[in-house]
């Protein structure tokens, strides 16, 4: 069976993922610097011979390298799916440096890692972030030219951009996903968790950022690791790009809000702020095309609302404990 | 009037823009860590009251930081120019640690700096390495998806995508100038340089890589510099991206290798190879479509064969000395 390397391995796609991978029979060497996934998250596994994690920066190309070629040469890695990253969008706008490492830097090891030791194939998890602020009615793989608006995002395209060249030259196949938001458990961050955690601090009422108009499309993490595994499974190119996500027009803040207080704290009043924005770089608006990701056979089980829905009542129980 | 960084100060571009804004009585404090450009270079400024060097790499952000810091309270500077990055192509592939360096990580430290110190007009030297093997009859700005096939290109790529990012969050005015190959003097590298060299050494026969029939549009760079100066002059857009070239369909290597011939070695018997790619990640054919920088009245006094056939001449007498 396969033996899989997932960067950022304790983090909330990793460990959805790694659970299919080991159900599967497939073997799954997680690494991760524990600097926004959590080794509790990994817990469920620790009973399961084909899985092993190690904590470690793999920015950190001196010590990524050795080690990871040490268990190669054991076991031999056949495919990467390289997940690590900055995910807290407005830490990066306030410090650029934690997306230029977690981001940016963990791709070009990553690839170099690749090269040296001869792995051929890798999963990245993009981000629909990439796109910035395009005026298209729906969002295609060509759509563009890309021009994100975020710091995030931009790190995220210019990985892509690295991943490109990568395959031209030593890649044998590189998938690149496009994530919309992604909603479930185990939740890091995230509107949905900082509503609740406001929600439960002061039953009374809570504040959101924007006034609540921002409308994005959300996708459950099941969903999202089924079309991963559906691409991984099926797409045979050398390089390609896909959306992954609903094709629906998405949710508003005030909705995820709504949702949050009706689970959470029933007479709690919700405050709004100004503007559509929720911090520099967010992305108002978009709708996905998913037409390439359906034609390989996925559609979500989950629309942006049921999703959020399903996810802020997955995280509410999470919390309570 | 204007104080203008130049990052890459030393190299080649950068002198003949340095000579076009003196000229105009503007001030120049050019930065380069003489990897590739040369202090010689700069000879000809050192009478000049508005110039300023220091050698130094802006890529290391606590050395650069705190210099150009120093300078800018005495003298604000108000735009830079950053032109520093690997320009050797080859070398990018065979060790990606430095166009991670020189171009990606020089691009994210000014930036920084730019931020920092509010500086807020940046023009950067981008390439049309971005784009790719597209197949496009004519590539304009918006052509696409970007999908660059080169370490280099990559690089380049990802520093737009982040100039991108800062024109959202504090950046004034951005404009990227996306370079085709660019022949003169003073040439550090390139197929000129290298062929030129080559028939000097060895008067009776020299090798070119690839077949020959290679073909690339060319722009001498007092062109260059005088579209980048008619873009500086006239957008007044916050980000805005230009193709700068000839509209010629190019030159081959095979042309480019009988000019350098007739100049330099009228004997020599010219062995060509094999394939029509000259490295992994070499892109073999384009045109660009430069409307939009010839709207602002810009037309490049040489095509192609024009500035290939009067960079030959020039390089050879240099070289001579």
């Amino acid at each position: 069976m396969a033996v899989h390397l997932i960067t950022g391995g304790a983090g909330f796609v990793a460990v959805n993922l790694t659970r299919q991978l080991l159900q599967r029979g497939e073997s799954v060497l997680a690494i991760d610097n524990l600097s926004r996934g959590r080794r509790e998250f990994l817990r469920e596994f620790s009973n399961s011979n084909g899985f092993v994690f190690v904590e470690m920066d793999c920015a950190d190309g001196s010590q990524f390298l050795p080690l990871i070629e040490s268990f190669h040469s054991r076991q031999r890695i056949s495919e990467v799916w390289h997940l690590a990253a900055n995910s807290d969008i407005p830490a990066g706008v306030s410090n650029p440096r934690i997306d230029l490492k977690d981001t940016f830097l963990t791709t070009f090891e990553t690839l170099l890692l690749m090269r040296d030791l001869e792995i051929p194939i890798l999963h990245f998890a993009s981000s629909s972030a990439v796109y910035g602020d395009l005026k298209d009615l729906a969002i295609s793989e060509t759509s563009g030219p890309a021009a994100p608006i975020s710091n995030y995002g931009a790190m995220k395209l210019a990985s892509e951009a690295q991943i490109r060249a990568a395959a031209e030259c030593f890649l044998e196949r590189a998938n690149i996903f496009r994530f919309p938001n992604v909603v479930g458990t185990p939740a890091t961050h995230g509107v949905i968790l900082d509503l609740i955690r406001k929600a439960r601090t002061t039953p009374s009422g809570f504040e959101v950022l924007g006034d609540g108009t921002q409308r994005k499309i959300y996708l459950h993490v099941d969903d999202l690791v089924e079309a991963m595994l559906c691409i991984r499974d099926q797409s045979k190119d050398r390089y390609s790009v896909f959306n992954i996500g609903p094709s629906d027009d998405g949710i508003t803040v005030r909705e995820i809000a709504e949702s949050v207080r009706d689970e959470v704290a029933p007479h709690a009043k919700i405050r709004y702020g100004v503007g559509n924005k929720g911090w520099v770089g967010d992305v108002p608006t978009f709708r996905y095309a998913v037409e390439k990701v359906s034609s390989l056979g996925w559609t979500p089980r989950l629309g942006s609302k049921e999703a959020v829905r399903g996810a802020v009542k997955q995280i509410a129980a999470v919390e309570l404990r």
